[in-house]
């Protein structure tokens, strides 16, 4: 009998093209395909409710996908961690409405990004993290921060080319918070941005990520989020932080 | 003028063959000679606390090095993180005693084991732990480590074929600690066990949790680590837990 699942995902992206199937190398929609073809012994096709760029990873990406097979979902989610490589993890697997879709049906995200700074003192932490060199000042952060929450137009904060209807989005909150004092001298300082909406354009958090950093660093003034907003030109927001820092945390339904 | 210096690294193990200079492979001394060699202009030799083994991690391991050489010591420190690699970063750079040694001067040293129990539901830390899927009890296993506190002839606790002079160490606590519940589900629990002696022998910290894990696993009864110390035969120890969930924290002197 055909059921509709949805699986939570966690995963490393460091070694992947990213979340979506591309010509030039390893996806995770592939590896989750490849995993869940070898249980249902004929070709699937699974839905991930974000397309996470090369490199982004995740805690709590959720993909949808009918399967006609009777396992329980917990013996489906041990088999499937059996299958895929260790970069990539099956946190849960739920049956779902026969007409869920991980990516149409979702009603939010929640992104973060995690940012080191000062000397780069730890070895274990450069897959994971952005390193900027320079302090960064959080309450003039949080000024900029402010002026993105609620509905704008965030063309200046997508990817040039990108394709959408509308660049319309609406913000619900960022988050700005300096990590605790690091408990041994090979951690370093840090501060970490969430950023939650209803839906983001390509490049978008890292973008957003990418001006709050030089606000943070004294190189951009906070009134510059406004006017990049205002004008919906790229060249007004900040360059885009790269995509090692990045995780969706969370999909909302 | 010639100078002794005491250097503090942190490093991630998993693409070396381990501290020292082997012909099969990159290892952490070559790094940081080769990095040295450049700042000093000649061949230089450094002397480590402990040779930390192939996969085995450091957050404050310990090196001397004599350098003819007069760059303030935050310079040099800056200047040797800009030629390491990424996965291995100097932590701090001060001038000791002429006769300073890393080696034959270190009182004691603290290390610490991170084992995930249940399922591997994280893809971040699978290169600095090691993955044990039963529940492991805790008590038990404290019970066990309470048996190895003290001095005691360790040979049963050593790889086969090491070729010191005694076997006799002494361990001063070793701590063991159920990891904080995780703040994410793909997050796993776990349990770090500290060991901290005033030195080891080769692959001790590693048979030393290999046995307490089987302990806490119900595999193995308490006694047997008074047994496995009697004996003196490594034979009557646990396995060998893997290098990836090694750290050695810091080196005291």
């Amino acid at each position: 009998m055909l059921r509709t699942l949805k699986l939570t995902l966690a995963y490393d992206g460091t070694d992947y093209v990213g979340w979506q199937r591309q010509p030039n190398g390893p996806s995770v929609q592939a590896q989750l395909e490849q995993a869940l073809e070898r249980i249902e012994g004929r070709a699937v096709k699974v839905t991930g409710a974000g397309r996470t760029d090369a490199g982004v990873h995740a805690l709590g990406q959720v993909a949808s996908v009918t399967l006609d097979h009777d396992l329980d979902v917990t013996t489906l989610a041990r088999a499937l961690n059996a299958t895929l490589p260790d970069d990539i993890r099956v946190i849960e697997v739920v049956d779902a409405a026969a007409d869920f879709d991980a990516r149409s049906n979702a009603h939010g995200k929640l992104y973060r990004y995690c940012v080191v700074t000062g000397p780069r003192v730890s070895p274990f932490e450069r897959r994971h993290v952005w390193h900027v060199p320079q302090a960064l000042e959080c309450a003039t952060m949080r000024k900029g921060a402010a002026l993105l929450c609620g509905e704008h137009d965030f063309a200046a904060f997508q990817a040039v080319g990108g394709s959408v209807k509308t660049s319309v989005r609406r913000i619900d909150r960022i988050d700005i918070d300096a990590r605790p004092p690091p408990a041994s001298p090979a951690v370093g300082c840090g501060v970490t941005v969430e950023v939650e909406g209803n839906g983001f354009l390509r490049h978008m958090v890292r973008i957003i990520v990418g001006t709050l950093i030089e606000i943070g660093a004294g190189r951009r003034a906070v009134d510059d989020v406004a006017r990049a907003i205002e004008s919906g030109r790229r060249a007004d927001a900040g360059p885009t932080a790269p995509a090692r820092g990045l995780f969706l945390v969370q999909v909302r339904y």
